[in-house]
C-alpha cells in the first residue's frame, strides 16, 4: 500500500490549512549552529545557579495555578526597559510570537488586515493566517531599505488594521529610523491601525540607533515588542514581551489563555533579570563578532547589509544554495532565507565566527578556481 | 475627570471583544483555597529536587531554542497513559486550554461550530470565541446527566464540527459512560466532527469508571485530552496534553506557534513523570477526602453529585451566595459556579477538608436558627 498523498485526507481539517507544512528551520545537530539567530553564548554559571534556585523555590507552589498577572515579571521588565515605563505598560507571552498572536487576536481577525514589508520576519503571515487576518504585503526598495515616505504611502493606500515594522529587520538586519515609525503611525491614523515595532534584536543595535520605546508617550496605537530569547540568551525559556499603553495591555487580557505564563517561566525570566549586567556583557562580545563578519565579508568582495542585530545578511553570492551546503559540509549551519544571491549568518562566539569565515573563504576560493 | 466607561474606547478592539471581561476566578489569599480544583498537596520534596536538578541541566542550553518536537516528553506521556500509545499519538501545550485552542484552530474557526453541554467547563465558549468558532450549547437533564440517546440526538441535530465532552464533567464532577462517547462519535460522523473527551480529572475516577483512551483505536476523529495540573500537582507548570491518531497530532503542528513548549516546561514535566508513583499516592488521599465530603454533605441533608474528580458539586442550598460568603469569612474559599442552589468545592488535604466541613455545618446550623 502506498502512503496517501494527503495525511489529513480523512480529517476535517480547515480548508485554509490544507497543503501547509509546519513552520520551522531544520533542527540539525551541527558543531556551529548559526542559522536561527540564537545567542550562542551559554548562560553564565551564576545565572544558571539563580534559575535553578528560584525554580526550586517556585516548585514549592507548583500545585497551584501561577500568578495570572505575572506582576513581579512585569515590574522587572518595565524596570529593565526604562523610559519611565511601569508594570501596567507591559505584557508578556510564551515567546514574542505569542505576544504578536495576542495582538492579532485583539486587533486583527476575520474581516481585518495586517501589513508587513517583506522580506521580513517570516512568522507575520503565518500569525495572520492563524488568526484569520488578511496579510497585506508591502514592498521595500531594491536594497531592502524602507523610507518614511514609501512606508507611509503604502499604509495610506492599504488601510491596514495592524502594521508590523521589524526593526532591526529580520532577515536584513538593519534598524528603521524613528522617522519611518512616526510616519507610519501618522499614516495609520486613517484606519486606526495598531503599529507594532518588533525590536527582538534591539539590544544589538549600533551606537546611535534609537529604540521606538522613545516614541511610546502619547501614542496609544504604538506597541514595541521585545524578547528575552536573544540578548538574554533565553530562547529555550520562551519569554517575549511588549510595552504599550496600559489599555493595550488590558486588551491582551481579553484574549490570552488564563494562566498562560507558567510559574516556572516566570521564575526563570525573573532570575535572568537579576543578572542583566552579566548577560548584556555577552551582547558586546557578539556585536564585535557581528562587526567582524561585516568587515571580513566586504574584504571577500561580498555585500553585507548594515546590521543592528546579532546576524548579518549578505549578498553577492552566485550560488547561495551551493555555499550553504558547502558550509554545512564543513560543520557550519547558516540560513538560506530564499532571497536570490543572499544568505544570513548569526554572529556566534569568536570561535564559531572564525569557523564560518574560514570555511566561507575556502568555499569562495574553490568556486573561483573551478 | 471621571474614568471613561470603556477603557478601550480609543482602541480599535475587535467588535466581538467589546464589553468582555478577562476570564478568571478571583486569586484571593485565603487559608483554605478550595475554589479552582487545584491539587492542594504540595509536590513531594523528591519531585522538587528532581525538577530543580533537571532545570539546572536544561539551563545549560537555554540560549538555544527548545526541541520543537518535545520528543522525550511525548514518549514519557505515552508510556504513562499506556493503552499501546506511542509518542506519535501525543500532543502537548501550555495547559490543556492551549491544546484545546490548537484543536479549534485546526478543526474549528470561522464558518465552523463547536458544541458543548452546559453546565460544563466555562472555557469552551471562550476558546470558541477566541478562534471565531460558533459555540452551540447543548443541554442536559435536570439532574445534569447526559445520556447516550440525548447527546447523540443533539449532535445529529446540530451537526457541529467539534464536540466537547467533559468527563468527569466540570463543575458537576460525574464521568460519562463510554456508551455516551461512542454514541456521540457515531452521531458526529454525519458532520465529520472531531470529538474531544476532556479527561482533566480522569485520575480521580471511581473504581470501574473507564477512560475514553480505551476507545481511541480505530476512531480517527476522537481526541482524549489530559493535564498534569491536577493528579500531578503541576497547575503552575502549565502542561496539558492529548492522545489521538498521529494525523491529528500532525494537524496540531500546522497551527502551534513554533517552539511553543519551553525547554524549562519540558524539563519540569519530564522530571515529574520520573515520579509517577509518588505523585499518584496523593491522588488516593484526595479521593478519600472527596468521598468523605460526599458522605458528610449527605449527612447534612445536602445533595452532592457522584464525583469522579477531585471536587464535589452539591445542591440543596437555599442561598448559595450567602454560604459562599460565610465560608470565605471563615477562611474557606470555594466556587460559586452560578447554578441556582449549588456550590462546588475542591477536595483538599484532610485539614482543609475538615475546615470546609466544620465551617459549612456551622453556617447551615446558624441559618436554620435564624
Amino acid at each position: 500500500m502506498s502512503q496517501p498523498m494527503d495525511p489529513f485526507a480523512q480529517l476535517p481539517l480547515r480548508d485554509n490549512l490544507r497543503g501547509l507544512k509546519p513552520y520551522g528551520a531544520p533542527q540539525l545537530d551541527v558543531v556551529n549552529m548559526l542559522n536561527v539567530n540564537e545567542n550562542t553564548h551559554p548562560l553564565p554559571d551564576v545565572v544558571r545557579d539563580t534559575i535553578a534556585a528560584d525554580v526550586r523555590e517556585a516548585a514549592a507552589g507548583l500545585n497551584r495555578y501561577p500568578d495570572r498577572e505575572f506582576t513581579e515579571l512585569r515590574e522587572r521588565l518595565a524596570q529593565y526597559l526604562g523610559h519611565n515605563l511601569t508594570a501596567a505598560d507591559i505584557w508578556a507571552g510564551n515567546g514574542s510570537n505569542e505576544v504578536l498572536q495576542h495582538i492579532l487576536q485583539a486587533f486583527g481577525g476575520p474581516g481585518r488586515s495586517a501589513m508587513g514589508f517583506p522580506p521580513t520576519y517570516s512568522m507575520y503571515p503565518l500569525l495572520a493566517a492563524g488568526t484569520d487576518t488578511e496579510y497585506i504585503k508591502g514592498f521595500r526598495a531594491d536594497d531592502f531599505e524602507l523610507t518614511a515616505e514609501s512606508a507611509a504611502a503604502q499604509v495610506t493606500e492599504a488601510q491596514p488594521n495592524v502594521v508590523f515594522l521589524c526593526s532591526p529587520n529580520n532577515p536584513t538586519g538593519t534598524a528603521l529610523g524613528l522617522d519611518v515609525i512616526e510616519a507610519v503611525y501618522e499614516a495609520g491614523a486613517a484606519s486606526n491601525a495598531m503599529v507594532i515595532v518588533d525590536e527582538a534584536y534591539a539590544e544589538f543595535s549600533q551606537v546611535g540607533t534609537q529604540s521606538a520605546l522613545t516614541l511610546l508617550e502619547g501614542r496609544e496605537r504604538l506597541i514595541v515588542s521585545r524578547t528575552m530569547s536573544k540578548a538574554f540568551a533565553l530562547a529555550g525559556a520562551r519569554l517575549g514581551y511588549m510595552a504599550a499603553a496600559p489599555a493595550v495591555a488590558d486588551a491582551m487580557r481579553l484574549v490570552r489563555l488564563p494562566y498562560h505564563l507558567s510559574a516556572v517561566t516566570q521564575a526563570t525570566a525573573n532570575a535572568a533579570l537579576k543578572h542583566v549586567d552579566a548577560l548584556l556583557a555577552n551582547v558586546e562580545d557578539i556585536k564585535m563578532q557581528r562587526d567582524r563578519i561585516v568587515d571580513e565579508l566586504k574584504r571577500m568582495g561580498l555585500h553585507p547589509a548594515s546590521s543592528d542585530s546579532n546576524f548579518v545578511f549578505f549578498g553577492g553570492l552566485e550560488d547561495p544554495a551551493h555555499v550553504w551546503q558547502e558550509l554545512l559540509n564543513r560543520g557550519v549551519l547558516i540560513r538560506d532565507v530564499g532571497i536570490p544571491g543572499h544568505l544570513r549568518v548569526t554572529a556566534g562566539t569568536e570561535a564559531e565566527t572564525t569557523a564560518f569565515l574560514t570555511s566561507l573563504e575556502e568555499i569562495l576560493n574553490e568556486s573561483a578556481k573551478s
